[in-house]
């Protein structure tokens, strides 16, 4: 089924038509198609398509050109597709609605009416940001198409309630193993149980207290958790290994590697292996086209505590924020929704810096 | 293949005999062919079949009649099927050497020539002792012809490094769950983990000191141990549920009863569900046809600490011991082996008992 965006209708229902087009990660075609007829049809964008992600340019010379950027899939439908609007249009509720179909509709809203903006403007909207990180599409353009990217300011349009979020935190993954050595339990004295052990480990995590740094004005909040653990061969013998798995999410003022370090020193006692991880990214809040940004949408800038894409262009180098109508806590749950005000007033807010 | 047992040849031939016929739990049909025929040729017994699990009984009407049992299932094969010798042909090994073809060469040397024992005799082979309860040959057996089990005494041939062991202790498996709250790890203090939880749960298992007690004359060891942990939603997710599946091995002073209150008060802190229990056996080795037996075969008696069907025959008021030629601190290894010797020993001990 082909579907067409109506760009000229209020953000409010173009959200809705968005969220209406499924678009679970690895099945974003059909949308990333009807976005892709709606921006060809805009003759001020050019518009370039890699996969199911889409890069629509100004191209006006102006000496500033910044990124609108937002993906385009969701997770995966829980009992909450399609969408239904409450009895007075003021929330719309369903999958993908807050993360971040709102956000996408001002993109598009933005793309169709300023036909010439005051500072160059980048459209993305790409595939993937809800699974692993290898297929995400803005990685993917970044890794394929760098100069698509270019740009001296990124706005991810990720829900952020509307204020300016700065940053982001690092989060890195590790296994961390206790061993002991296996026996049968009914002479459970000849082995070492190694899930007795692992209880030192987590020993290590609830007594840990979480740093709380402020970096470029914001406040951060760590986080150090297990996330999973596992153990045990059978019902009758004394395991030989228990693996526990933590997440440890940093403030931007740590670098991968120096988390990564402290990790290794903190589970000094045991075999630690660092599964993955990614940098945080540090606000840079206090000067530049950044605070500029924040300057002209108003409100308080806060920090944001989860990853999102804004270490990734703060890898390109390129400053970033979240700033999006959605609210990041209902994200992923089954009463996901988004109010119909604030996307109007994310849309007002981004035209007006856009325009005056 | 059809297989013929020589019961002529000696203990540890015929062995080696038993073991080259593979019966891993469940695929015992050849080899219970086999010991059907054999047993079928000679006139003294009165022999049953009763799925893969034989029943030979003599019938002189002598006053007192005692039950030879073992099981003829293994474990899987671990590349030591079939078996071999050694160069002076004094050990044996293979899968199922000890835990226990050598017991059952025992009680087929013992059921062809001994036409005319001084006790009424009632051997029994039996299927899948190494897997489930459900299809242990002997429960089957228990519960669809009793009868055929009446006895005053049983022995089992389970590897007991040719000593008298009394009893067994039993066992039960309970799960502990830590409860918590789910929350995104980048806001983790919105939640509770349960990971963390868990560790008090661990605590009380490393505190825990084993009761030793003196039953009948003989010492116990009891055992608490996690067999199993596992807790963990998703690597960005604080758990909201840990389980930790203990295993409790108690002496048989206590009943299965007392030692399920026992293991809901120690875990009176969490949600906690008895898993599977069975019984343990006191050992009455202090008087009676068991206390006759062991100062007939001679030796230290000791405590079986782990759980054999020496419960089976304690609930049907059949006081039981173990006794037989195989080690069990090896069954269930690659290496499994047994000694020839033995075997002749353990012959001879009971060919004695039930001829003097």
């Amino acid at each position: 089924m082909d579907h067409d965006l109506d760009l000229q209708a209020e953000g409010p229902e173009l959200t809705a038509a968005l969220v209406d087009v499924s678009s679970v990660s690895g099945e974003e075609g059909p949308l990333a198609d009807a976005i892709e007829r709606a921006l060809r049809r805009l003759p001020h964008l050019q518009v370039t398509r890699h996969g199911n992600t889409l890069v629509a340019r100004t191209g006006l010379g102006k000496p500033e050109r910044v990124v609108l950027a937002g993906h385009i899939d969701t997770v995966p439908h829980a009992g909450n597709f399609p969408s239904r609007w409450d009895s007075e249009r003021l929330r719309l509720t369903g999958v993908g609605t807050s993360d971040m179909k709102a956000g996408v509709a001002v993109q598009l809203r933005l793309a169709a009416t300023l036909p010439e903006p005051n500072r160059d403007v980048t459209y993305v909207f790409y595939e993937c940001e809800e699974v692993d990180a290898a297929r995400n599409g803005l990685y993917l353009l970044s890794r394929d198409a760098p100069e698509l990217l270019v740009a001296d300011f990124a706005v991810l349009l990720e829900p952020s309630g509307g204020a300016v979020e700065g940053g982001c935190q690092g989060t890195l993954r590790a296994a961390i193993t206790a061993k002991g050595a296996r026996a049968h339990t009914a002479r459970s004295w000849m082995g070492k149980n190694a899930i007795h052990e692992a209880a030192a480990i987590l020993d290590v995590l609830r007594a840990w207290q979480p740093r709380k740094p402020v970096v470029d004005g914001l406040e951060y909040h760590e986080g150090l958790n297990a996330v999973a653990i596992s153990g045990g061969v059978a019902g009758n013998v004394v395991p030989d290994e228990c693996v526990v798995t933590v997440n440890y999410r940093f403030a931007p003022d740590r670098s991968e590697e120096e988390a990564q370090s402290y990790i290794r020193d903190l589970f000094a006692a045991w075999p630690a292996e660092i599964l993955d991880s990614a940098p945080g990214a540090k606000p840079g809040l206090t000067s530049g086209p950044a605070a500029d940004f924040a300057r002209a949408v108003g409100g308080e800038p806060r920090a944001k505590l989860g990853w999102t894409d804004v270490a990734r262009f703060a890898e390109l180098g390129i400053p970033a924020v979240n700033y999006g109508p959605g609210i990041s806590e209902i994200a992923h749950t089954p009463g996901e929704y988004v109010d119909a005000a604030p996307i109007v007033a994310a849309e007002q807010a981004l035209r007006s810096w856009l325009t005056r």
